[in-house]
């Protein structure tokens, strides 16, 4: 068996209460699962790739509810390390409306996934035969071993001669730009695509100006393939426009989508998910890639959890417009 | 006993995934009922009139759960054939923000309703002494049986003496344009009152223009005494901006009212009741049955279900503007 | 033991559809308790100040709902009468979406609160050493013994040295303009700090104008020290504008701030806690008390229930801005 | 328009915590409409007969709440007296298990139906052709106005040749054991069915023994035709087993019936419709009323709310026996 | 890829009021997906052997709900057939308690499902090397299109050298007695272990007196290597004792377990699981496949939904005996 | 101010799946708040003692959740330390019923609660004027600081001449018996009173035999006042009979209670604030500890969450006897 894509990171349950009530106030918690990588696992798979997942989890009920939830979307998750020990880290969102901004709190530390280590996995083996490899900037900033673990899992990649993707996703939470700027820096090198958003480039490399030129910069420093870069102007918390660039050979960039927001978490997640499908199935075509990028997370802005619930069909009708009429 | 007005259609059971889940998504479902003339008799008879309700059920628990919702409202139900075949059709409704739209996923074919032969109800005496009759372009689409029943009912209306009223409601997933033109050019010449958006009779029948023009067209074509339009202008998924016109031997047109949506199925209903209400009690002044149709249109998007919640009284203050404010 | 401040006012249990539904729809209520002047302790003990809250309370379940919701925000709820007689007031919240207003339907005679009689409290001793008093017009309104003790208990701030503190609190179903008028001229020669709107002011006391016009002339007309009035711009029923204007030795105006409203009611009474909480700490400084009143009532609409559910910290974050994106 | 059977009473708004909470720790209630006096013209209805209930309704969104509920049902509100004043008595229902005991908190005072005077109503006219007029000890319990209403509708009944149907339905917190056997005393001679349980008998009017013993003396007492006791014996809270003595011309006990509890609000009110309608249909066949007033007031223990969800299959399939496996 | 079991059956989407409600009073339903096939091919996957399943869908959000309840506990789903015509069948289960069982309401006529032909699947490639083929009498009684699709596959497995597994399942909505007998008849020469119980064999075989006799006439009469009854005595709706008794070379017979029922949908499927993963990794021991069937059995009355949610150590703990205190 | 009793210990956030669902399964969790101690203090203050709690805590949503908790209940929060490091732990319950035991995930490693040193609390300071200090096994089993502290806490309240009441809760994740017995060996001189189960006292300190002779050999051994057992015989998951004994110069045994279990964590505790509140008010008077203590403790089976939501006249009413009936 083997993959069109593989996806590299950890997944927390998150914990949502309903009606923008705040954490203090909540009296249920909405269960489901996400994280920047499965995210994209999920969305290439839905789209019709066939995709697995890699992580470490610990082998207790919450660690079984997510994998339950990766199955479910046909993501495969046999390359899954199990361990009794440590935890499945948790997150707390809370929803605002403006103006107060939306919060996540973080209980992650301490996490299986925080733990794995290059050796738990077989990289040369797993990533035979696949297309395309993909991870964040969140998996190195966990600790040491996955910061190695990101290292030799992306030189394995490149061994393989899978295209290799890299999500910027800085966490200030997890490391300072500098430490970001220091890591990142010698992974990005065996980096093909790298997607990002325009303030987190130019927080974490210094690179502004322009998303044109940002990318480009970032795309000359690092000897990338593409940069794209997903642009947000959101005048109030729940509503956005969207739009995406992507600087490669060529330039791309689609138009603004206006956005009602339902739940934005993983919407970065669901642009990577729609850029790398259509890049793997158009032939490096980056127009294609931004459309289809820019429209899965436009969509993705419409429903809760991280997870972008939509086909290859929803995608398509969104790309030819379906107006705001009800579609009976 | 008799009636103001008696309607004729089919409802189904609604199921409605909460929170902007998609179907697929959904662990729970809101359940609801509705269908265009029950909607439109439910309106009616909230605002005041006697109002009966004609159609075929299976005698099951669902069948129950919608005749109990209809007579919750004061609609008598006692016209419904009951049968212990076939099934209830079932509708899901999947709520969007921009820029996904709604979108309905019908499951209706094998109805009981679908069977309801003309012979099945004794038309003159359920119409005698009725002021008026009211249905929509769903029904004749349903099945032959249905068209027959139609035809038969506008046909004992008209020779009853009842004002007769038709929502041309066009369903593109019951019809082709093509085939409701042919069917409709049939029934229309036995309707005084005719309802409809300029899109779908301009997609029927072909007529564009401006409203009034379109309305006048069709008047001309089959004879109508009034053409009522609602007019409708979408920026995003979750508001709109409603107003509507009658043409007549005069011409009313309303003014635009803004809407937050909180569910839109069934506005064009709760517009027919609120159209027919003034019409049948303000001695056919347009301009009336414009400002009560609006109103009516206009509330019924803010509360959940297919079905009008509102009163004579809600209607007034609408009418008279209560601003935004918290009404204590 | 002492206080910061100490407050008087009826709390009713609140009762609320969810979903936009209307009362007459619902199957559930959502429960919570609320009433102006525990609005205002609440937000003031959770900004850090000691404060105690009077009232008179029917001891059964409903009850002791209400005095577990002040203590669990840190509100000493030890001043409060019980009883074994009268009743627990209720209200019923139907929230709306334009073109539907929000609507408020009381069910509150009979309550114990409205018995509290000026005897039941020993006043003097219970405002020994506190810093404020604060009430509103809805005590006087509720029944002869309320107007009564709300006179008892403005004079014993007083005369212990407290800064009295009232909102306008206008509400039509409970006297009229007239009475309310005759009543507060009574009221108002004890009162420092008087809270309320532009409109309230000029239906009760007839005076128009700008508001810093209006708030000069009652500050003259009863001797007031400030006239604090909050500042709304309603488009829909689910966005506004707020701001505020102070007008004492000084004027002080805060910035529009825009509002995605999830629930509207209390944010008066946390543009209060707000305002004194900074009055109190920051010398009588006026534009830190708009600006805090500002923030906190902006941020109240932001979430269920009518109590403040912020911190000292989350009003400092609204006061530097934090954007609209995650703040992970 | 005429009807089988008119009932006469309060219904309130009630108010359930879920998951057996306390009211004090609930956050949602589930709202529902119950009465005893409608209870039983609902399960009347749901059956089959023609069923009309008189009350007193403040006009605003509870009062139409319970209308609704109670045409869903099929029950005939048009002799409702409507009335902008007073309010809509709610109760509070705390479920228990053992050996904590489900408990009722009452906030019915000051109630529209409790004002409703005799001259309201016109009795003659409604209770014209009716077969059975019922109402219940609550009714006279209300008030001075409630009292004379029984009386004036039991005369109007007994003039109109009604069989009266009367529930004992003693409540504590309404009169005294003294006060009832004053008021009931002058009642009881215009009753022709007296419903009841051994104990309240003894409470109230001292007549102890066997259930059969018991309803003899009361029998004689009063010149009543039937006498009907239900019997409960209930180890737990959430289990009991159910029977009932009918004492007429012939004495009819039944078995025992086994029930697992899940709502037993209402019991009582559903074995008198089941009562009532075999009763009415079965020439005063007393073997047949206890048996459907048995299976009627199981039935009901198994369904949320005070109304018995049934239909006449219902109540057949229980008579015959159904196990304890599933039907499919 | 080959799998260890694969089953065959029709999953439907069930829709399940809560709280014991009525399906006539429901608000909402639980949505879960369940079909006795499914059920028995999660159990399996759950365990741990690799599972397939074989149906027919209709590609439409309900029918991906199927696919991805299916997926998310491991089941692959590479074999469904999909199609754009028809539609999932729905069930409605109303949960009752003593007196009142539990009541199944199906709405599946015309499901996808009951389409499958035989030609739409290849079974000799996906039966090779399959260890054991799993369906029941429910396929053969959907339509002649799924007889003959039952009667294929059963002989593609025997000659593909799978054990053979068939489930009574006998439905009396799908097909009498008689009709079940003369299918029936023709297929089980096929098949090697026949599931059921001593009930249905008795009403479809006439073959009763103790289940170890009447085992043992099926075993004769059609050839079969192990019959296995499960014994159910339940005195109320929710608590039940639960055994099982196989037929082979040895009888095996495992004790009673007193069940709690929370929901006893799925437990003859989850029994099925538990029997065939001890019998297929224990070498035939049916003393073994007993003690498993019993305990998924009983586990499964204990969660919501048609599917058992337990793992090998969750069987594992039922059979060493957990007390009924909490584990910590 | 000062306090009858003050108690010492971790409180960390429970999430429960609704409805028996397996963690696995759901999609929602309910949100409460418990720890031994804390369940006592709020048992303590609810029935009229004045009560603190001492813990140590994150500054976060989740630690502010907790303290609300505490204070709605009367519980004086302010010797809470707080922190902005570590984290706040959390558990999982799972409901199941019979034969599947309710089970508990811990998530608790790392919390602030854990890192509690003996220097972060002025014990002699705190502990002044106070009559009863209470913590339990739990605490001790955290970390050596925790144990540090406890020894500490014991010592300081001695030192002050509080009773000391300790609850053996062994938990067996947190440490073996051979190191609860280690470390309980030299806090136990220390207490007063000391709360437990026969198991648990067999398990850690191996005096079995009849809970009299293990009380008597405990008290012997470590020169406790009172030693007080709580008994349990539980048939099912869902049912059990509640007692217990206390041995103290006299001996001291209650009658049993049958319980319908609604959610059985904090009934120990619920035993212990019963059982101290009689014994502090009651002069020591053990029979009245005894009785106390297995009223709070039944009646807390019957609520969720783990806290007792009782007050003093629930517990006389539950002395008396209020039988199955309704309370109206």
């Amino acid at each position: 068996m083997t993959w069109d894509v593989v996806t590299l990171g950890e997944v927390m349950v998150r914990l949502t209460p309903p009606n923008f009530e705040r954490i203090e106030q909540a009296r249920t918690f909405q269960v489901t699962a996400g994280g920047a990588e499965l995210n994209v696992a999920v969305g290439l798979a839905r789209l019709g790739l066939r995709t697995a997942w890699v992580s470490k989890l610990t082998a207790n009920p919450l660690g079984r509810l997510i994998v339950n939830e990766a199955r479910a979307h046909g993501v495969d998750t046999s390359p899954v390390v199990w361990t009794d020990d440590h935890r499945i880290g948790v997150y707390f969102l809370e929803e605002g409306s403006s103006p107060r901004p939306s919060e996540i709190v973080y209980d992650r530390r301490g996490s299986a996934a925080s733990t794995l280590a290059p050796e738990e996995v077989d990289w040369p083996s797993l990533l035979c035969g696949v297309r395309a490899f993909h991870t964040s900037g969140i998996t190195p900033a966990l600790s040491d071993a996955c910061r190695r673990t990101t290292a030799a899992a992306l030189a394995a990649a490149r061994a393989a001669g899978c295209l290799t993707s890299f999500d910027l996703n800085y966490r200030g939470k997890l490391w300072t730009p500098a430490e970001a700027r220091g890591v990142l820096s010698e992974l990005l090198p065996h980096v093909d695509i790298l997607l990002g958003s325009p303030d987190t480039i130019e927080l974490v490399f210094g690179y502004g100006g322009t998303p044109e030129a940002a990318g480009e910069q970032m795309r000359r420093a690092f000897g990338l393939r593409v940069v794209a870069l997903t642009l947000r102007e959101a005048p109030t918390v729940l509503r956005c426009r969207l739009a995406s660039v992507a600087v490669g050979d060529t330039v791309a960039r689609g138009g603004w989508t206006e956005v009602e927001i339902v739940d934005r978490v993983g919407g970065g997640d669901a642009y990577t998910a729609g850029f790398l499908y259509a890049y793997l199935t158009g032939h490096g075509d980056l127009a294609r890639a931004v459309a289809y990028g820019d429209a899965l997370n436009a969509l993705k802005h419409t429903v809760r959890g991280d997870l972008p619930w939509f086909t290859l069909a929803d995608v398509g009708a969104q790309l030819t417009g379906r107006g705001t009429g009800i579609i009976r």
